[in-house]
């Protein structure tokens, strides 16, 4: 039997730079992949396809540039599914072949197959060939999948999960997405910004109920103006299949409205893909929703036995997970480079806008108590933001009326996923307004938000407030 | 005879923020501008203007995203001057407009003419109305303004200064620019990347020598793939004007070589705007290329006096220029809430591509005798510069080999202005490598380029080096 200081099981970004990090630093590493294509949800069906079709949906409907520049810049054609689909299959291909590169490089071997632990130490791997190796310590990185309740009709022709909808053979006439979270938000706006009537059905008051609301109530705004229906605090009833394809779907809700629509999204959460692992025979405890329970090395009931990525639930974002992965390894190895997870890290939403938020929003100042006050700028006031025609968005920043320091900053707008993290920089090292106020910004640029909302914030503080927008 | 608090002269980004910060504080403002446009070169001349028509240049010419998506985006038609003029007119009005206005709501008087000092806080207006004011303190934020040689036979028309290249009116078919500094290699990427043959001449053996070597070796060669041929250590000994304007000009540079160009751009250096103020008769002392000599809280040599902005000369940055007039009024007023300017700001250049830089480069380090290392990251390694196929541009970092901390950051390639700040901080904050690789950015964003760079750095650093590109 082959043995290995560690054996990973998932190649999504949790396990690659779990697996690599640990071959860097000389340990011996097997790496099991259930699906064909390395990489997981973060290369195939996750992050890098919806930020792909983002940017898509940005260049063919010119939606930020249109208007700004005397002449118009038009397609040359009318865009196919696969013409929308080709930058995506072209930037997941690459990553991938650098995901397999990365592990070759760093001598990690690659098995293909489904895993089953045999004991704490021993995985049975059945795939093509059908083996069982041993590891000194075992990372869980098998990521999750798209939850699929009885009541919707998956047939991932017309009816799809977050998954199959990166295979749609054809544009839809029209969209209903059930469920708005993160994945339902994003995928909303890509097919809203390609010109698509969307309908989003939600079963709460608010989307995106950890956004601060000025946010969140911006977000709904702005994705009113861009061909998306989004229907609070509804859920479906009953969804009837018609028998021919071009016929539509008629989705009754529980407000009585009946939705007729070309295809159906269904975006409403996720489980941990814990089924194929035979988890409770060896000890290893999971929780709803299929996760695997750990503590903040991402160790699991089961001393060697460690998890990280999707498969630990919340927040099962590709930038926490590769850093879960890494830190599952420091505790292993005793490598000391990374002993935890910051506690102040942002949070990125590639809808368009983008959203990205650091800290604290202003409600959970309020419900802590906290003595605070708050700073917006407008991207249209600010001189970069007038160049590029951005008519929308703002960065709002949250700060301790005592001391001035900055304990959040939420920002929707172009590019707020790169400018964020300025604004963690500050929470992290909990800089004041003054000191936001005395930075010198390269003129012009998006990052003279941070001065004017500070700026706007001390206005607030001193009730001497002269500009009002 | 009116009496303020404070007198202004120059509309400018050091004059304008000067004029609203003491309005702000309670105090009595005028500010003083010469031209019918206020704003100053920030607005009208300098930085916004060029940097607008950086942003329609990447448009029209499609250069980020030509090839990107399976159908390409096309003109409807071939771009006027005119067009090509739209936007930079429609943002610097926007802009002025909005000068105005935060002039007026602070109640800051207006006055146009000519500032010259009868005593040190009288000064004549000259203008349509002619009037002396009396000021507490005065702030000269005159600007500065193109020098030229009486070689160069300026006609503006055919051969231009900075100023004048903002007013043509058609397309150069070709163009030799003199001085390869920021303003010189700014429009020698905006011409080249609209397709017109650009030649740049320089005395000397590298571009803009302040960058690190390997950022400004970089920036060459993407010019070079940009129709921008560069003429090095060489100099102009003769400039032949044609009769007919549609005859070429001919330019003999020093190693022989003549250069058959439609147009001209002179952009070797500019000097204070000091001649009209009659420093002398009052005792502040002018330097160099008559720029105000100023302290380190902007004050000249005459108690009641300051200076601020391009007047006083490096680094002539809008940004530090603000900041400069902010921190001159703290010190009249003694409001306490700018006292210095800080003294690591990034320094940006709006080249296609951009180049941004924060503290030491590789050079200064060896200079100074740092026992450094260095770490690159390249955009097209980051899943993020993947997804807009960005092939070119690195992040490069320098750092301390004891104690890792990072002591400057350097960047060429998109959004490097942007990107920059977060090298700011870690310079300000003497971070480490080790800190940077702990920290989690939104994935995928080109913040990433801080991680890997310092991963690079640390395989550097230990010899102990896998990827290798």
């Amino acid at each position: 039997m082959k043995s290995y200081d560690l054996i990973v099981i998932g190649s999504g970004p949790a396990g690659e730079k779990a697996a690599v990090k640990a071959a860097y630093f000389g340990h011996s590493v097997a790496i099991i992949e259930k699906q064909r294509k390395l990489g997981g949800a973060g290369v195939n069906t996750g992050t890098l396809p919806s930020k792909t079709l983002k940017e898509t949906a940005l260049y063919y409907s010119g939606k930020y540039d249109r208007g700004l520049y005397g002449i118009e810049r038009v397609l040359k054609e009318e865009p196919s599914i696969e013409h929308f689909m080709y930058r995506e299959s072209l930037v997941c291909t690459t990553v991938e072949r650098e995901v397999i590169k990365n592990l070759m490089n760093h001598k990690v071997d690659i098995y293909h197959g489904t895993a089953t632990f045999q004991t704490n130490h021993e995985i049975r791997i059945k795939g093509s060939k059908e083996e069982t190796i041993r590891g000194e310590y075992i990372l869980i990185a098998t990521g999750s999948y798209p939850f699929h309740p009885t009541t919707i009709p998956f047939d991932f022709v017309r009816v799809h999960d977050s998954d199959s909808i990166l295979s749609i053979s054809r544009f839809p006439k029209s969209l209903c997405i059930l469920g708005a979270g993160v994945i339902g938000c994003e995928y909303a706006t890509i097919f809203g910004t390609m010109g698509i009537d969307v309908f989003l059905v939600n079963d709460k008051q608010h989307i995106l109920t950890f956004l601060d609301h000025e946010i969140s109530q911006e977000l709904v705004q702005q994705m009113r103006e861009s061909y998306i229906d989004i229907l609070f605090e509804t859920s479906v009833t009953n969804i009837k299949m018609p028998p021919h394809e071009y016929e539509l779907i008629d989705i009754t809700l529980a407000t009585g409205q009946i939705l007729h629509v070309d295809m159906l999204l269904y975006a409403a959460g996720r489980s941990g893909c814990t089924d194929d692992l035979n988890c409770a025979a060896i000890g290893v405890e999971i929780g709803n929703r299929q996760v695997v329970v750990v503590n903040e090395k991402f160790q699991t009931s089961v001393e060697n036995i460690y998890a990280a990525g999707d498969v630990v639930g919340f927040p099962a974002l590709a930038s926490t997970s590769m850093d879960q992965g890494r830190v599952a390894v420091s505790h292993m190895f005793k490598t000391k480079d990374l002993d935890s997870l910051p506690k102040v890290f942002p949070y990125g939403i590639y809808t368009i806008p983008e959203v990205s938020t650091v800290g604290m929003s202003e409600e959970e100042a309020k419900a802590a108590a906290i003595d605070y006050c708050t700073g917006i700028a407008k991207y249209k006031n600010m001189p970069r933001g007038k160049i590029k025609g951005m008519n929308n968005g703002f960065l709002k920043i949250v700060f301790r009326r005592d001391n001035l320091a900055i304990i959040g900053a939420h920002i929707i707008g172009a590019l707020a996923t790169e400018l964020i993290h300025f604004g963690m920089t500050l929470v992290n090292e909990r800089k004041t307004v003054m000191q936001v106020i005395a930075t010198v910004f390269n003129y012009p640029t998006l990052h003279d938000l941070y001065k004017y909302a500070s700026y706007d914030g001390l206005g607030n503080l001193s009730g001497h407030k002269i500009k009002k927008d």
